[in-house]
């Protein structure tokens, strides 16, 4: 089986959201120890930023008439369908970047789409479990003045639950900055906290999506 | 008088959102005839996709020690806050792509925060008005299947209303597919109609805009 993982924090050291995805990796691991781990590093290996344009100007043109670069675009995000849609499961490690998505997992979701497999109404990802791990720098919980300041998580949902129909829970490590911000140090504590009970979620939520894959995979094939 | 126009729209020609806004754009400037537009197109000049780690990456380490790539990263940033500054009042354009925001305009927002005029608690366009222009390819209106899914639109409030200050006036033109697709052929005259209700307000808001402006100029020169 595959788990398929994509990160997109662009600090590949001392990253929270990566940390977490670590813990859902090596959750999902133990219960699935041969398994295979499927990655996409944004920021290891940055998409190209005009594959996107290249590619949905391709949209109605015949495949002879292609341009080179629309056909490199169009074979680049036939590669990051391949990659999502060989997951049995999939965890999307993001941090929260000015209240919004980070630029570069809309950069792939936009490329994703213009592969006719996760085109509208397509539900690719219908029943695949998929964890989002999302770290945010601030406090964003309710009662606090950045209630609802959280665009992000909104939208990933939006894309992966209802656009691509995958089954999703979401894992957030907020207060982030507390660590490096010398205004917030009196949030350490629980930032400390958030970050705890976020690894024993993804712990949790890792081991259950291996247990679901499996006990799914042993019904097909008992049937 | 400044105004400050940003285009975001992939498609240089049978763009809505670049349409609409050059109807504010003419409202403001029959009320301005000597005006300057400065202008801002993220797919006719696009941003290096890199530089907004470069800039976020130079956060802290002090200007001697900055690198190439960090120095040359700081100074696209001041540059779009330049630009953004100089408008007495802007025109941010923009299509709904994959119910989220542009790919190209979070990294431009990106960018420009790490410029520290624009950083957090900033409110650099205190007061100043600003349209945000949206196209739409499907409906997303009340009652409609698609309701809520128009992600874009409240995030561009909260950069430029909360984060930024500005007094944001939306203009939403929708169905804009329906003229090329054709299974939304039925849907043509409501799109038709959304595009001329849409052309009608930002007349009416570019003229507005201009009145206010020169009215708040006047008061400052009589103070």
């Amino acid at each position: 089986m595959t788990l398929f993982r994509l990160d997109a924090s662009i600090r590949p050291e001392g990253s929270v959201s990566r940390d977490v995805a670590d813990t859902v990796q090596s959750a999902w691991m133990r219960n699935h120890p041969d398994d295979t781990v499927v990655r996409r590093d944004l920021t290891a290996d940055p998409l190209p930023s005009d594959a996107w344009m290249s590619a949905a100007s391709a949209t109605g043109v015949p495949e002879e008439e292609r341009t080179p670069e629309q056909r490199s675009a169009l074979e680049l995000a036939a590669t990051l369908a391949d990659e999502v849609l060989a997951g049995d499961a999939a965890v999307i490690a993001s941090p929260l970047y000015n209240f919004g998505v980070s630029q570069h997992l809309k950069t792939w979701i936009d490329l994703l789409i213009t592969d006719p497999r996760f085109g509208p109404g397509a539900q690719p990802l219908a029943g695949r479990p998929l964890t989002v791990v999302m770290a945010r720098g601030g406090g964003y919980g309710e009662g606090t003045p950045r209630e609802g300041w959280d665009h992000a998580t909104p939208y990933l949902r939006r894309i992966f639950a209802d656009a691509f129909g995958a089954d999703v829970t979401v894992v957030v490590a907020e207060l982030t900055l507390a660590d490096v911000v010398p205004a917030m140090a009196e949030l350490r504590p629980i930032a400390a906290e958030s970050r705890a009970e976020a690894h024993k979620l993804a712990e949790a939520t890792g081991r259950a999506h291996a247990e679901r894959v499996r006990s799914a995979t042993r019904s097909t094939s008992a049937a």
